[in-house]
């Protein structure tokens, strides 16, 4: 009896962890949504309420954080409740880290009301609609413990990289045509950014229930596809002083 | 006697973790000034080495990963042991990433070859100086647990910031001053970011010794002095459609 209870309570235990994770994941997918809609509708009051809110995320990664600390000292977990232990603690690492960017996006889209409304948006909403499916998709997968779900969404993160690499070009054109674009534009470009490092993020997440079920790390290594740390962008006219033009 | 030899075994364990973290936060240390030596001295062949090096930090943090796991599941260590397992485990995650940044760092720096060379990366060498002092003061810190270096560290950063939100306007000027260093000078953003980050991921090395040491979390919230993402720079001479300068 005694012992049926210590195991009944240790799984509610874990079972809470899980709950808790789902909590934060849906915060930082709507953390994310919120952010994205204040940068498209230039709603700096929407802005900073994704800037207050990121707390919320910050105390639910401490929480958990606490909690397995906590079964790992009286519990002792072994072999598989260690490895949903561990990867918890790693998954609730990864989702403060989306949450960060979130906020880091809600804080330029204040800066962005500044300045005229610029159609790239459109693209950025675009790449934050993916992450955003990539995440829920990625606790479904979770909840679940569904390996193959897990790897759907390392393979969407391919999109986002290629959405970036173009929003790269693009927005590096709409600084050549006109200065007066370029501090817009920078915001848009780290903008761009965090919402590609969110995906790498959710992609470690894939990687740990990946982890989790199968026991191992995925085989195939994961294809970057982000093609931006090395794209070259020249301006179509050249100005100033023509004797350097071709060499350029 | 067996008592004892399983004591001793089980420090020795905690020691190797302790020598891994030391030797990754050395070569992470080593990978951003290297990264930095290619990006002033224009060195392409040094960028690639950095690119390849990053392959041994990560194997590195896969080791220390799971030497703890294997500790957890069979020493079930408590208290101040298990806080040194998991604030490892948290290190070397931490140094991975600076290990990511600084390859991000070479891989630019070889985009930066085919242009003009550029007097922002003595700044950005100075940020990286910086850091690299902050990696090697913490890893000391961490080896003779001494959480008032560790706070030394923490304070560093502040320093970081504030050159790198003075970098980011600089950066902006330029753009504003000729197209063609539009591409340049956005590489040069995003390695000032990266350096930026580096010095991020450090203090939260720094939080993690002082955890380490107390036994639970800084007090003083930290003192974030990056200001770049609410900086706006506009061109000093107003084109093209003269009816809009006033508004912008």
């Amino acid at each position: 009896m005694t012992d049926d209870h210590i195991v009944k309570s240790f799984g509610e235990e874990l079972d809470r962890i899980d709950q808790l994770i789902v909590e934060m994941g849906g915060l930082a997918e709507t953390q994310l949504a919120s952010a994205i809609r204040a940068l498209v509708r230039r709603d700096s009051d929407l802005a900073n309420d994704v800037r207050e809110g990121d707390a919320r995320i910050d105390e639910l990664e401490r929480e958990i954080n606490d909690r397995i600390v906590r079964i790992l000292a009286l519990r002792q977990p072994m072999a598989g409740d260690l490895r949903v232990a561990i990867a918890a603690l790693k998954i609730s690492n990864e989702l403060e880290r989306i949450g960060d960017y979130a906020k880091n996006v809600a804080k330029r889209s204040v800066v962005l009301v500044q300045s005229p409304a610029m159609s790239s948006t459109l693209t950025i909403s675009r790449m934050g609609t993916l992450v955003q499916s990539m995440i829920k998709n990625v606790l479904d997968a979770y909840v679940a413990r569904d390996a193959a779900a897990a790897e759907d969404v390392r393979d969407a993160d391919q999109e986002v990289d290629q959405l970036h690499t173009s929003m790269f070009r693009e927005l590096l054109t709409y600084m050549m045509e006109d200065p007066r674009n370029i501090t817009p534009c920078t915001h848009l470009l780290f903008i761009a950014k965090n919402i590609e490092r969110m995906g790498d993020h959710t992609t470690n997440i894939a990687e740990q229930v990946h982890f989790l079920v199968v026991g191992q790390d995925p085989e195939a290594a994961r294809t970057k596809r982000d093609k931006s740390s090395t794209t070259v962008v020249n301006p179509v006219l050249p100005v100033s002083t023509p004797e350097e033009a071709g060499g350029a």
